[in-house]
């Protein structure tokens, strides 16, 4: 998708991928295969690139730093992307700035647990503090058994509070090495099993005193951790307001109903932001753009239904990512745009419910 | 243009192209090298596509029927195809099926020009029966000593009254194998020197019926032609009503507008054309889109202007062919939407010309 906003721009993309058959090599002529975690692959990747950007957050932290101190020019840069990697440093930093979070604490043993169930109440929602994705590194808790089983796995963990909310939130924001910050407008995301699998855009019925809030809270964690890319915010929208979940500093699933539904997409936003252009537009093209994933069902060929859904509606846009179909795997995804809420969400669902199981709704 | 169209489809494109250095040749990962004049070389580059189409109207007839002859699927066909190469077949078929055109004859001799003059008056507009582009090609003659010069010149002519006109549209179709149309609005199209400057979708305040009418004479002519994949019918826009100038079958020029101004762009309509899939909608993303062309100036160096175009004006997006720039070469266009003409039309300049110029206009 990177590569859709590259052409244009008349900028040539290089990738780093693991293996040719993954989606960014299928469509980028100037790919090296490696290891992200190898120092010398990415320093010999980095050499004559402009600037060096993530599609994910797991190369190390370490040696980010040691090809920023070598010149390269990588965004963002080690002391931000820490805190999308590491959600107990993001936790510290953010309540070290005043942004609203969860009660939280890092644990090392089900005792731990407990004591802070004691304070801030079952359930206790545990997070691996590396690593987590799509649900994965999460584990509700509702008491002291429960919380044993997942420190048994051995990996470093985070408890917080469980937050009771109405619905979940995120937003995009973009910010370039000279300061100047952009917000889309705020989305509302909606989760089942812990996989995002709509995206609302504006997020319906929102209060502008609210939606602004959300923008202000994201643009300042921006400038506050010094994200030079793009950042984006999944947020609770509670009884008692706003609440941080989750930070993740690249071109993000919520972010993807740009493509079509914003004058800018947040692939272009991320390369003018991280070569330090001025920021585009996000202002929307429809008073409505609702986005729907692709998840893989249990057959593998959506390519034959394809063609129902084009012929369905003319309008709605689909996007596969090149990836093989596997059960839950978000494969692809599609996006409407249009002036009635629950029409355009109705042709998102329609279109996405029949590519991934034939099911007509 | 085409890859970024063919990314979200999840289709993976293959690209003849003379050299690595072509613009295609840098986004497309499967690229081969070799001369599309040759039967041998296209055959080989067929084994294995779905559909083939071009990108340019020079690949031999014979070449083309000879390939689908051999069971490749080649959108448009080279009965179709014809037309957009021979200005002669062109202008014989659309005579036949009652399409307006100026009047015309084909012309050996500077007598035969003098004489079809006698019936149609000075001046004579003589193109090249083939080959033509961008106003290359095209002589107006106001007298038999002109005429002369060009049938000098050897190449077989096609003589064509002078037609005066108030403007120049454009109607941009689609049409798949299985019979399936569509029509974009019809644009206006602003020639400078025989180059198109402007375009300017939908065209100002014309009248619903004469664009009813066009949007017909274009589908018709793709019907009647059998022509498969886009096809672009430039128009004059007179006193006595529409005729028509050329055809491409091909995204084309007057229709870069839709890549951010219609729900489906003309590089989207075309690879869902060609594949026989349902073709998308064709409804404009604002109520007007203005699409300037990038000139290449007398300084090569355009990206240094970059940062002023995006900062100037977040909305306008850019688009540069990754070609090397020569003076007049069309390197790029930028596309500006809103609801206002004026502006749209003001912002899309602003930045066309000081992208190739520096100027501030």
């Amino acid at each position: 998708m990177m590569q859709q906003a590259a052409i244009p721009l008349g900028l040539e993309l290089r990738v780093l991928a693991n293996s040719p058959d993954e989606s960014a090599a299928k469509v980028i002529v100037d790919t090296r295969l490696g290891d992200y975690r190898d120092l010398s692959v990415l320093r010999e990747f980095a050499a004559g690139c402009d600037a060096v950007t993530f599609d994910h957050e797991h190369v190390p932290t370490e040696h980010i730093k040691a090809m920023a101190e070598q010149g390269v020019q990588v965004h963002p840069g080690a002391d931000a992307l820490v805190h999308a990697q590491d959600k107990a440093e993001m936790r510290r930093r953010l309540t070290e700035i005043g942004v609203p979070c969860p009660a939280w604490r890092t644990v090392e043993t089900a005792a731990d647990v407990a004591e802070f169930a004691a304070q801030n109440g079952w359930p206790v929602v545990l997070k691996a503090v590396r690593g987590g994705y799509d649900g994965r590194g999460v584990w509700v808790c509702d008491d002291e058994n429960e919380a044993a089983t997942v420190v048994a796995n051995g990996v470093p963990l985070l408890a917080e509070a469980f937050v009771p909310f109405e619905r979940e939130l995120a937003v995009l924001v973009a910010r370039s090495p000279h300061g100047q910050g952009v917000s889309y407008p705020v989305v509302e995301t909606v989760q089942e099993d812990g996989i995002c699998v709509e995206v609302l855009a504006p997020a319906p019925g929102l209060d502008a005193e609210v939606a602004a809030q959300a923008q202000r809270i994201a643009l300042k964690i921006a400038d506050e951790l010094g994200v030079t890319g793009l950042l984006a915010v999944e947020m609770f929208d509670t009884a008692d307001g706003l609440v941080v979940n989750e930070l993740a500093m690249r071109p993000h699933n919520s972010g993807h109903w740009t493509i079509e539904g914003a004058r800018t997409s947040q692939f272009e936003q991320h390369l003018r932001a991280v070569l330090d252009l001025p920021l585009g537009s996000p202002s929307m093209a429809a008073p409505y753009v609702v986005m729907a994933n692709l998840l893989g069902g249990d057959d593998p060929d959506t390519f034959k239904r394809y063609e129902h859904v084009m012929a369905h509606d003319p309008g709605v846009k689909v996007h596969f990512y090149g990836k093989e179909v596997r059960k839950g795997r978000k494969i692809g995804h599609v996006t409407a745009l249009g002036a009635d809420l629950d029409d355009v969400r109705a042709r998102a669902r329609h279109a996405a419910v029949y590519l991934t199981t034939g099911e007509y709704t």
